[in-house]
């Protein structure tokens, strides 16, 4: 099947259905139709069944859509379908959130490794990860970890971003507040946790 | 004008254009075309000009788009113009990070007051933020903030956002790893600090 013509802002989509029919599925229930799957997580229905369509996931009529199926069929596009290892860098408070979140392994993302330039923090151990010298960075390729968390301060961010890409990482996902430069053939995503809370105001009525 | 027509996945686009806007202009530039705000947010360029056609926002053919006007003018459709006060629930790590993160200024929001439960956390000082008992939630209608963020353990989020709701919270940025039930009028926005890693894999070529 040829996912790639799938377009970009229906990927962006992907994981919030996948989540939706995750807790769906934790919850009992066998199908969904996409209007309850809209209520769940805010995107509109036809949205939805569009959606979908790229794939030929199609629902059917009356009992909506087989939620087990969707899932496998939604991970197995989004290559979720094996567990992954990633590493962190930085594991300051927001690091340490991140190590504590369970939402990743949802996703079926394992955080493998956890790296630090504290001498407060190196050799701790933080849920069951010690936390390593980020000077030993280098050696994510030679354990086969291609995926990295960014969670460091500002102004080390571009840095720490070279020296994954140096260690063969092939996507990043950007907690730092900033944009990190890196070449074409490396992904990163930029997370920016107060950008969600600009949304707000403009759904509440004024007064 | 009636910006209520503007789609729903417009206005999620908008904070990210702003971010780049914003970005763009503390590098001095005055204008930007939609090409290089393209390479800079990841959204395509026919894609951003199409979204401020919703509301007027038309570049200029060579120049682009004026910085500064249209930071105000996405600003103002997003109600942003105004400093707003937000209530923190949840001093743990994650609200750690959030109390810490430079990006919530940058938006226009000033977190006000932080709730937590546990005795240790209580009267500690983080950021300049006075931690308060979460007890004295329902003070926050008589002082005027409507917004609020809960980074809560998932046990505690429904009672959490409940009792925001009778405090006369209008908008919640809910951290916590679960959806959380209010009445139609509250707007919830639930930030899943995962979700985007899942995303990344999609990206990345096999082996």
């Amino acid at each position: 099947m040829r996912y790639h013509r799938i377009p970009d802002e229906t990927i962006r989509r992907l994981p919030i259905y996948l989540r939706g029919l995750l807790f769906s599925s934790e919850q009992g229930r066998e199908s969904i139709s996409s209007r309850d799957l809209a209520d769940f997580v805010g995107v509109n229905s036809w949205q939805i069944r569009k959606d979908f369509s790229y794939f030929g996931g199609f629902g059917t009529r009356g009992i909506g859509y087989n939620t087990e199926k969707l899932v496998k069929q939604i991970k197995r596009i989004l290559k979720l379908d094996v567990v992954k290892k990633a590493a962190l860098v930085g594991v300051g408070n927001l690091g340490s959130a991140v190590l504590a979140y369970p939402g990743f392994r949802m996703y079926g993302f394992n955080i493998a490794v956890a790296f630090d330039i504290s001498p407060m923090k190196i050799g701790r151990k933080i849920n069951n990860i010690v936390v390593e010298n980020v000077s030993s960075l280098w050696t994510l390729k030679k354990r086969g970890i291609s995926l990295a968390i960014v969670a460091v301060p500002q102004h080390a961010a571009q840095k720490t971003a070279e020296a994954l890409v140096k260690a063969g990482v092939k996507g990043i996902l950007n907690f730092s507040p900033c944009y990190i430069a890196v070449p074409k053939k490396v992904k990163v995503i930029t997370i920016d946790i107060a950008m969600d809370l600009a949304r707000l105001p403009y759904y509440i009525p004024a007064g």
